[in-house]
């Protein structure tokens, strides 16, 4: 099932994704959805939202070996966590802006777990039972900024560097073969399967939960496969994970 | 006025302090504050709670000259910006918990902005329009790891390494001599005044506007003096700002 939120006829909505079309549900997937009313909209008729308002969004930096090797860094030992700022979230359609004084703009296609069920000191072995589903992010990075800033918070923190969505599948899991698929002006550019992942998903959610409480409506994106690259106005930069969707943004000053 | 929150009574209270007594008062200070009860406690019956839950924890690295002589670091060109989790959070009287596995543990006494009316690229000029007030930060920090894992989330974010309070100072501006003063164990260790902040507040909120939309409860963690030093468990550690009060808390396993 994909959940997703959505404006249509000048109002909100929360629905369920079929196919071409979405269908109208009451609530959220964090305290539960009810279909009651029989409507549903054709997808080109409504105007996406972010698929919810994340917590905290937790970010994994250098989780595929081939983006590691790409930026001539090392394998970690263990998973390089960092925060991005909530504020710079955006929907799939909504444009990416691009500034003109913080150097070259890069896409990152991630996989995005999303928690439902907080928790602290998580074993791997339970980590799936606080997974609420998944979700697509573009962690959008300023790339010269972050080497000379050091810390990557500015970088990765400016308004729209979040594209999130265009749904949430709810599920625990997903299929060993997904793919994290990434296409500049229609070109693809990332293509990682999920199952190279240097800390798969479970190894992430313990890790975090080691120091810090994860709460319900965290975000852990998971990192990004190799291909990186710079995008600029006018471009738009699209990220498939098959069983989600498609994340697609057109970069605007 | 000082504001807080507190429980007494079993129930959580909204308060304003009045030296050794607290009043109840209905609200919150973004909204707004009602005093409809004339009904107050002695502050040593109650048990206070963070002021409030921050919708981000932005936090400015090395602020105060003596503070960077002391870490062998050079006087940044700009702000050095990072988020700490909001899941760290706690209020004073609370403990610290000193995790056993993560290296020495530091206190750094911060004076803290609380953001009352969002935007983005704000001048300096206009920057305290947007403040609502002040409080006391302990941007607790695992010194070692911090150097290790080069991104300083992780070691800035477990939990209850952000004490926060003890209230609410509601004012734009501070006087001048506003001063830090952190005691371990009753002797001073920090003492800095807020003058000699590399960059001032205005500057601080301008920064973050340029790149991220600064929301309504958000908190600018200005950066610690010289002082820091290693905190261990059955340690008291306490920050005073003057016009803010004490933030105390007890180290613990």
């Amino acid at each position: 099932m994909r959940y997703c939120r959505f404006m249509a006829d000048g109002r909100a909505y929360s629905g369920i994704l079929r196919g071409n079309s979405v269908d109208i549900v009451e609530g959220e997937p964090f305290s539960g959805i009810t279909s009651m009313i029989r409507l549903s909209f054709p997808i080109d008729r409504v105007k996406f939202l972010p698929p919810f308002a994340p917590k905290k969004l937790w970010c994994v930096g250098r989780n595929y070996v081939g983006h590691v090797k790409e930026l001539n860094h090392d394998v970690p030992e263990e998973p390089l966590i960092f925060l991005k700022a909530t504020s710079a979230v955006t929907g799939t359609n909504d444009f990416i802006r691009i500034p003109s004084w913080a150097g070259a703009i890069h896409y990152e296609g991630e996989l995005a777990v999303i928690i439902g069920k907080g928790g602290r000191n998580i074993s791997e072995e339970d980590a799936y039972d606080h997974v609420l589903g998944y979700t697509i992010m573009n962690d959008v990075t300023a790339r010269a900024m972050q080497g000379k800033d050091g810390q990557w918070t500015r970088s990765k923190s400016f308004d729209t560097f979040a594209p999130l969505g265009p749904a949430i599948l709810i599920a625990k899991r997903l299929p060993k073969e997904t793919r994290v698929v990434t296409r500049l002006n229609g070109r693809v550019v990332q293509d990682g399967a999920i199952e190279q992942m240097i800390f798969p998903i479970p190894r992430l959610i313990s890790h975090i939960s080691r120091f810090a409480t994860l709460e319900e409506g965290d975000v852990i994106s998971t990192g990004t496969p190799q291909g990186v690259g710079e995008i600029r106005v006018g471009d738009l930069i699209e990220v498939e994970i098959e069983p989600i969707g498609t994340l697609k943004n057109i970069c605007a000053e």
